[in-house]
């Protein structure tokens, strides 16, 4: 268990547990390439895309590429998957928009509201591989009263790293057994924990599709919860 | 003049900008110190740790030392100025809550309102000299509504080095001539300006004590302004 007065900061990964990518990118596609003609299976555009995700990373973690900002592998992630869909064509605007469709991410239903209440007793910030700007834009999206913007930008390297959690912990001047990191996957927590921080285990059991999620850690954690507002209660926020 | 419409981003300096340093940090001494039977002149204080401020920065700047966060300097500089005021024997924990006094500082009168209303039409930051949990705790204290926290620390160099102004644009996806660096000292936009940003000056006239601060700018802006409130009028907030 966490005793709340021993905590600090609260950090969150962002993709699957704050926000809900996979429908949000289905939608945001959809609205840019149905009106040029494009009949697609939405829900699998964006799990292709995502599929693509970590081992876009791991050229940069294994110190193949240089560190590069996330809308700059989700683009060439991008160019990757268009043909597979048989997509083409499209101008710069247009792959800038629909590039930038994951700043334009919703968050599940209690995201905002367990955020909030949060945000009145720690310090909160994403821990997430997404650019500044992608963070900004979807905070601004839904209204997340983070205090920074904290994660793989300001470190230069992507999570799992070690230097990711402890980065984000310097930032906040705390110690990492003054920071939570929340998540709705048991390998960020795994990793979290492995560089001294406290783990919260939020529930998402249909991150990637109906009964496609975690509905609960597979290691071991601090605290888990079904969902931001049992973390409020649960933490005395 | 700005176009607002070619604008995305507004930066701002905080020490002196957007904060009343002196006047806080001579209240914050004073509550720590006062009932420890110390009488000093604690503007005269506020002042000398101030001094001290930009050679230690300078160090950072020509190489002579890794790059340290403002508190670190902070409190180095404390150290060298408490014997001068007859100050000696704080302990650890009142040495770091009065060098945190630099995270308690007030807005002056027109800040919050100002950056309210700037933010619903742009993105904004602190590019402050300031460390990231310094801003967090100003901007908690005086409800800043900032995007993201930029500046010295996620540079890794402090103002007025051209790479903490560019990697702030860097970092919300911006061409620099889209941003505009807002700051109440001449030294700060003139060096934003050689990095094509734009600038804004915001008089404070008597940041070191009354009339003793820049009523207006020494340098070509793109606007001068007395307050933030007018910077939201000039710039349609």
């Amino acid at each position: 268990m966490l005793n709340p007065s021993s905590i600090k900061a609260l950090f969150f990964d962002v993709f699957g547990t704050v926000v809900d990518w996979r429908t949000s990118i289905a939608r945001e596609s959809a609205a840019i390439l149905q009106p040029m003609g494009y009949g697609l299976d939405w829900l699998a555009f964006a799990d292709a895309w995502r599929d693509e995700y970590q081992p876009a990373m791991e050229e940069v973690r294994s110190g193949k590429i240089p560190f590069s900002k996330l809308d700059v592998l989700h683009r060439r992630n991008l160019q990757r998957i268009l043909p597979r869909f048989g997509v083409s064509g499209l101008d710069e605007a247009a792959m800038r928009h629909l590039n930038n469709a994951w700043h334009r991410l919703d968050g599940w239903p209690d995201a905002t509201q367990g955020l909030q209440r949060l945000h009145t007793r720690f310090l909160i910030a994403p821990v997430s591989n997404g650019n500044i700007s992608l963070m900004c834009g979807i905070a601004r999206r839904n209204d997340f009263p983070w205090d920074a913007i904290l994660g793989a930008e300001i470190a230069g390297d992507y999570k799992p790293k070690p230097r990711v959690y402890l980065r984000a912990a310097e930032a906040f001047d705390c110690a990492p057994a003054e920071c939570v990191m929340v998540a709705a996957h048991s390998g960020d927590l795994a990793a979290a924990a492995a560089t001294g921080l406290k783990t919260a285990h939020v529930a998402r059991p249909n991150e990637h599709g109906p009964g496609k999620g975690e509905p609960k850690p597979t290691v071991p954690v601090d605290i888990a919860v079904g969902s931001f507002t049992e973390l409020a209660d649960r933490l005395g926020a």
